[in-house]
């Protein structure tokens, strides 16, 4: 250990009278002055978020709460059925869920834009390249297509509608209908952008690194997340879905 | 399984062209059209809350975002040091940290509110008798007292104040002094109402159940621990944490 | 942090050429020395353990090891194809339903051993008395009954019966067997100890301390979930599963 | 769901009287009959493993098992310390570690190893091929060198040793201390085998698929967590390590 720097943090501090979080006082500051958008943003960045921003956020974090029995949330009502006096566990079982199969392709979709924005060749040429790349070595194109929302996910144009009604300076998006409209054109049919990939442009619009932009979907899918429990609570169900699953997968020697 | 009736979902539905989130079309009715923290009551509830809900809750959950660098965010960062391919996974260990020892007392101090509110000889007499239980039986007090913050945790006055300017009923937090009141009392000393026991308050003016409270912070957790991530993917931290926890304690033969 | 005792850790201590675990050199002492269970022991206690101690160690985790469908076994299999990459973070799902439902009852079996052990009227008289306190306050009788396995549990008699054949006192199986038919008589019925309760005696009879029984349960069943794993890995049947499970809940407005 | 085949399962199966495991009784042909070990290998084939098989097992188990205060330790003990009621969260927790940065290069060697055994030019020529693709790309050399154990891990000739004493091939043994010459003559200067590659090969050995691999470090890891918790439960230091952490990175604002 000699000798390396020893690192330090600057997220917060505290005395017996006051709590700063990055250098604002939560009590004078925060509490009560901010909404849990602006406060999140506030966290990562030290300044007070842009209206804009707060806004763009919360356009991600609402589409992304809620899917219904999705396996996130069947994890997590199964878990707090076993194990009622942990809600924190059911909740925690639920997020691992948010994985590469899923949410993932944000980053992929992400990685995109960000190509295509510092390409030197321009955006248009990089779009093509990356969606002939993607056509001829078949591989997944990442925050395209959606198995049950065909021809068109409704939630993108939504997305993005209300992210150009802001202060957001719009490349991330534009990047990814420019790549859209390549695609459709290499691949000779109409791939929808769905709302994972929108989630990207948003959030690269309003500055999130990529390392953590998978930690939105998180933060939003845990708001659901807790919903699912309520109603588990009310009106338990996972015993009848463990249930179903049993029955419905039948033994089979190998 | 026979003559069980099946369980349903109120939660959402969807087909090709619309989804829907508790009878609220997702496009037309809530993305763009709802903050995070709308959203989650009207996951809850499924109707549009009030403003003052919405702000209340944003008063608890800014407030339990983020308190440095607590266990859950020391074991988000060694997570994500081991496994940083998974960000869902360092957010889901931190996330079990919101057990009994912190965060559960929320739902201890709810309880004792309810009692005193339910009380048929009224708020006052309960709030005595509870006092006196606690103290006779060397009983914790849920919601009372801070190691750090003596004499008086400073967010607890300004969270009642925000809700009080809200058009919350009050009744929780009356509830609450009350009980503070006759604490100091039974005690001969005064101990300060905590930020827990401020938001088991809270969440109750506003109709959150006692089973999802927990939740409450879990959600708020979950943005801080993203934050800690953050700063980790920038300025490492927890290989340093590591060493210095091995360094720190002793191998002695037991 | 002044004046208080650092805290000493006697479980393991390395330097370049050596690790010692419990004061035992790894490399000439327990590697190609000690099976898994021996190990285990081994790190609990620091004594190698008698023969006897790592049969009834190892019936208990083979019992425990699967039981096909669970809640668990779902959970893990759902996160897995959410998160393939992250293998760990799917049997981690899985474990958080070790909770209160299913194993949990284990300690309060435990506890009801330990009872009628300590008891200075005896094991008779007090089993006798534990009985008739359950059934008049109708409580759960941990260990006792199985949804499935009517009239008794198959598994039991087998553990009991290979516990028997080794060298443990036997103290605490025959004071489980006491309280079974104290509760038959009290409750005018023959319910069956259950593979948790019998469990539970044979991890009393080793010295396992009761706030790590449960770990014994989360150590099996981590073998359990990994072998669903490979089945899923073969032969995919989350995503039926997860189909199956949501058209098989129904929505229905509130 | 139409059209599908249904998927089925080959793990266990039940009636009242009877449970299967994979075909055999668990009654009469598991429970007293076969070690944990043994089991798992059981559940993973069907079959009865050979003696040898379950010795190389062990190896990996026992050699895998603890390693002290690891980023997975302190986690498991700082989430013990904050929801001590669910010991099962805890171990979660440290799981969530076993990730890439530490055992994820078991399978990256374990892919060596395939690679050399799958090379038509031999394992010699693809030996020597691979050590250079790796020095003039800069790439990590997954199952190569340690940071204190210098200039060789202690584990990694016994765990050899015992193997080869076992009726197993030994071809992926042989192919790794074929790679580990060439790396030497390839980078001019000795690279010690670490035990996570020592452990990719010996579960090379004995068939232990690729995608569950680091499923065997899961399971091993999840006994020391749970040893870990019993000497927390004992010895309490986790808020110990947590005030050191806290007080060791200080505040800076950024």
């Amino acid at each position: 250990m000699k000798n390396k720097p020893v690192p330090t943090t600057s997220i917060a501090r505290s005395d017996s009278k006051q709590i700063f979080i990055r250098e604002a006082d939560l009590v004078e500051e925060l509490i009560g002055e901010m909404s849990f958008t602006e406060m999140f943003l506030f966290h990562l960045t030290g300044k007070k978020p842009p209206a804009g921003h707060v806004k763009v956020l919360d356009t991600v974090l609402v589409t992304l709460m809620e899917h219904g029995l999705t396996p996130s949330a069947i994890a997590t009502r199964l878990i707090y059925h076993s194990a009622p006096e942990a809600l924190q566990s059911a909740v925690a079982a639920g997020l691992l869920g948010v994985g590469s199969t899923f949410i993932g392709t944000m980053e992929g979709c992400a990685k995109m834009i960000d190509e295509m924005l510092n390409a030197p060749e321009g955006v248009e040429a990089r779009a093509r390249a990356i969606a002939e790349r993607h056509h001829q070595a078949k591989l997944p194109l990442h925050g395209f297509g959606h198995p049950h929302h065909k021809p068109d996910d409704p939630r993108t144009p939504k997305m993005f509608s209300v992210a150009k009604a802001q202060s957001v300076p719009g490349r991330h998006i534009e990047a990814l209908l420019t790549l859209s409209r390549q695609v459709d054109a290499v691949y000779g049919r109409h791939i929808t952008i769905n709302a994972t990939g929108a989630s990207a442009a948003l959030l690269g619009e309003i500055g999130i690194p990529l390392p953590i932009m998978r930690g939105v979907a998180v933060i939003s899918r845990s708001a659901g997340l807790v919903g699912h429990i309520l109603e588990e609570s009310q009106r338990p169900a996972a015993a009848f879905m463990w249930e179903t699953v049993d029955h419905s997968v039948p033994y089979a020697a190998s």
